[in-house]
């Protein structure tokens, strides 16, 4: 297994060391070999210090933490998870974090503090620049999830009526402050957003040719725009970074790929969760019991469901006495709903996150749930009917479970592709909520429809 | 709406143009407005003019590709999905293809060759220049969602031992065949990949600095490593382009951050598809008997669990016409042990593919679910022993209830996080398997062990 590892990611033979995983290193840092920690802090990736940091017991990280230089700190301390991050700021004094804090890029502090507690978080901002500290203040006001969090402040300008030459000069000066630079945004004299151009484009130019020449168009982001739209506009343009602006078209910041990746990695996780009916707040790492905390919730919420659903099968108490075999029969109709329906919500529900499901489609969605409901209703049925036939040998039994499941499958379809539909246009999350209303439908209809045709249908 | 739509994503003023979206032009198009359709698709931004072309009828698209010039046909096409991408390469004379495959990027021929059937690929391969043929047959005997599949050939290189100004010439050439430099790789005198350097870094250099003195380690990815192991690299570095090399460590290609992107965002759709069972190759465009045709794999399954399940139940038929108030209960307990064990699924399987469940935190993952699964049983044990005494009256049937709740949820935990586990080391993909291995316990669990304790408690 280590092998195969090793064969599928390769490293660059002469820094090896570089990529140093720690795994081997656990106990040199537990025996405090400063000599090797050392070694390994100052040559390995800092994503994979990080990942060390998070597997080691939190005094070990801490001395780890502590023999890298303010730049290894800083480089490590953003590939931190939240969590950790939280742990670090309650133990270093509070002059080591405000040091880190200044060094970190606007979206990493905005990032960090929206996740401190007010005080903590004062008392830090206490502490610091007080350039530093109005420009933090200023990004935490734009809401959370927001294109505002996403961007980060330092990227490169250059002014459309200068030229190849001149622009390289200035885009020198912006370089050494800003870690990357892939495009420049092109700024008119009233340093309103006009257009961009590529690094390369730059250094390809006869120095002499006006950057208004050279420029392309782009389609700049409004500061309160949703991440998931954010991401969408990074997929569909294929672009590295992006402007955001103001209401008045001003640039106020770039948002880069590397934070949009995260993006669409979060808001698939959060999408997972809540068709799963877990809080999208959960992790592997948090504790026991804010897990069954948040999934109380969710099973509570379900078992009232299911109560209703319990009293709908009592109705027909009678029925069931009379003809015991519709008993254990029942559940594979309501079951079989629950499955169809599952299945048409899981469409819709994506294809609404990633924006392929709009105002233009969503009837033929919903007509091909139906139809698909229809269907595989009739072809399910056929099969229920005829496995009842064979192991029970009672044709209006089979009639009766052949024709509930026809019926209740139809309905998945619908039900499950128009309930997420609806939730969406009443602006709630249809991931969070659809299962609870679908289930509850095909359950008790399920129900209702089985044993109701079985008590008019069979005497 | 529309005009928050417009807030939300605002356009640099000079270019309005270049984003026209179609539907106003959608009536032009159809009447043949060539002069109107000519501007749009002169000035319109290609990802825009392709979503215009997906939504309009095969016609029009058609007509309106084909107003474009050459290199605006290739970069429209490149922005189609797979399945417009095939009914054009149906309809556009082979000469028209085959001029637009040979201006492709490699990943984007290959990406268009995985989709066509053997005879139309051979036929148009017939057309183009031989060493692109060569080329995209190599390509091609990568394995479907490796890195060799994903990556492109053309990228910037310099050798370690130039100077800044040399290396600065070199780049210059390359820059003229290559769409996007962020990057360049540094090899040595024998071609291996030795490290990368930045394009801005380089522009900052002093002109007589050695590129050795400059270059960083970088990891490199074996052409076989799988798409979703590429991602986590990517979210892991925070880089926008990585390189590819051979089994002897030469670099054979670059794969860049957006088709990154467009990972992410299909395996968590894979996930999200097989956990909801739904075939990952299903989409809003899919024909109606495709999806049919799948989903009916996926309900089937369930059906054959869910007769199991009713074999389990009827083996109780002679307690349930005793205490035919069991009948109603039963589902309560086995659906709730269902929506317990899914949410264990949820946690492990999005933890698994997202790399954050690893060989080291399983055990830890495995017991904290059995936990919640004990402590949740318990309370939603309690809440239901006590609703039933408050409805029935009844303290035996009570306790039943409230006890199969409690052991049916514990198992659920417990099983709804091992069988994922167990999935992924027989290297099955546990969001396809999961739920039916754990639907299948919950419910026939839950049924025996609710109806085993009343047919062994209640006299």
């Amino acid at each position: 297994m280590a092998e195969k590892k090793k064969k599928e990611i390769q490293i660059s033979e002469a820094e090896t060391k570089y990529f140093l995983t720690a795994e081997s290193l656990h106990e040199e840092i537990e025996n405090r070999n400063i000599e090797i920690a050392t070694k390994y802090i100052e040559l390995a990736h800092p994503a994979d210090i990080a990942e060390t940091i998070e597997a080691l017991k939190f005094k070990d990280a801490l001395f780890l933490f502590r023999l890298g230089d303010l730049e290894k700190q800083r480089l490590i301390f953003v590939e931190l998870t939240d969590e950790k991050q939280s742990e670090f700021v309650d133990e270093l004094t509070l002059k080591e974090i405000s040091t880190i804090v200044e060094q970190l890029d606007s979206d990493e502090v905005t990032d960090l503090f929206s996740e401190l507690d007010k005080e903590k978080a004062e008392e830090i901002l206490n502490t610091i620049d007080r350039v530093d500290t109005e420009m933090i203040r200023t990004q935490l006001n734009f809401s959370e999830g927001s294109a505002g969090r996403l961007m980060n402040t330092d990227y490169a300008t250059v002014y459309m009526n200068e030229n190849a030459y001149r622009a390289i000069s200035s885009v020198r000066r912006a370089a050494r402050n800003t870690e990357d630079i892939y495009v420049i945004y092109v700024m008119d004299e009233n340093d309103s957003l006009k257009g961009i151009i590529k690094l390369k484009d730059l250094i390809l130019a006869n120095p002499k040719t006006r950057i208004q020449k050279m420029m392309k168009p782009i389609k700049a982001i409004h500061y309160n725009t949703d991440q998931e739209e954010v991401a969408r506009y990074f997929q569909k343009y294929s672009v590295v970074s992006a402007p955001v602006v103001d209401d008045s078209g001003k640039m106020i910041g770039r948002i880069t790929v590397d934070d949009v990746l995260n993006v669409v990695q979060e808001e698939a996780t959060e999408d997972i969760y809540r068709l799963g009916g877990v809080s999208e707040e959960e992790s592997l790492t948090t504790s026991l019991w804010s897990s069954v905390k948040h999934r109380l919730i969710w099973l509570n919420t379900n078992l009232f469901i299911a109560l209703l659903t319990a009293s709908v099968v009592s109705l027909f108490e009678g029925t069931i006495q009379r003809i015991v075999i519709l008993a254990s029969l029942m559940p594979i109709v309501a079951g079989m709903g629950g499955n169809a329906g599952t299945q048409a919500i899981t469409i819709v529900v994506r294809n609404i996150s990633t924006g392929e499901l709009t105002n233009y489609n969503w009837f033929a969605a919903v007509r091909k749930e139906f139809f698909i409901g229809i269907i595989n209703g009739f072809s399910v049925g056929l099969v229920t009917f005829t496995v009842t036939m064979l192991f029970r040998n009672d044709i209006w039994i089979s009639i009766v479970i052949g024709l509930a499941m026809l019926i209740n499958l139809s309905i998945a379809g619908l039900v499950g592709s128009v309930v997420p539909l609806i939730l969406k246009f009443l602006k709630i999350d249809p991931a969070i909520a659809s299962s609870i209303f679908v289930t509850a439908c095909t359950d008790m209809f399920g129900f209702f429809c089985f044993l109701g045709l079985a008590s008019i249908l069979i005497k």
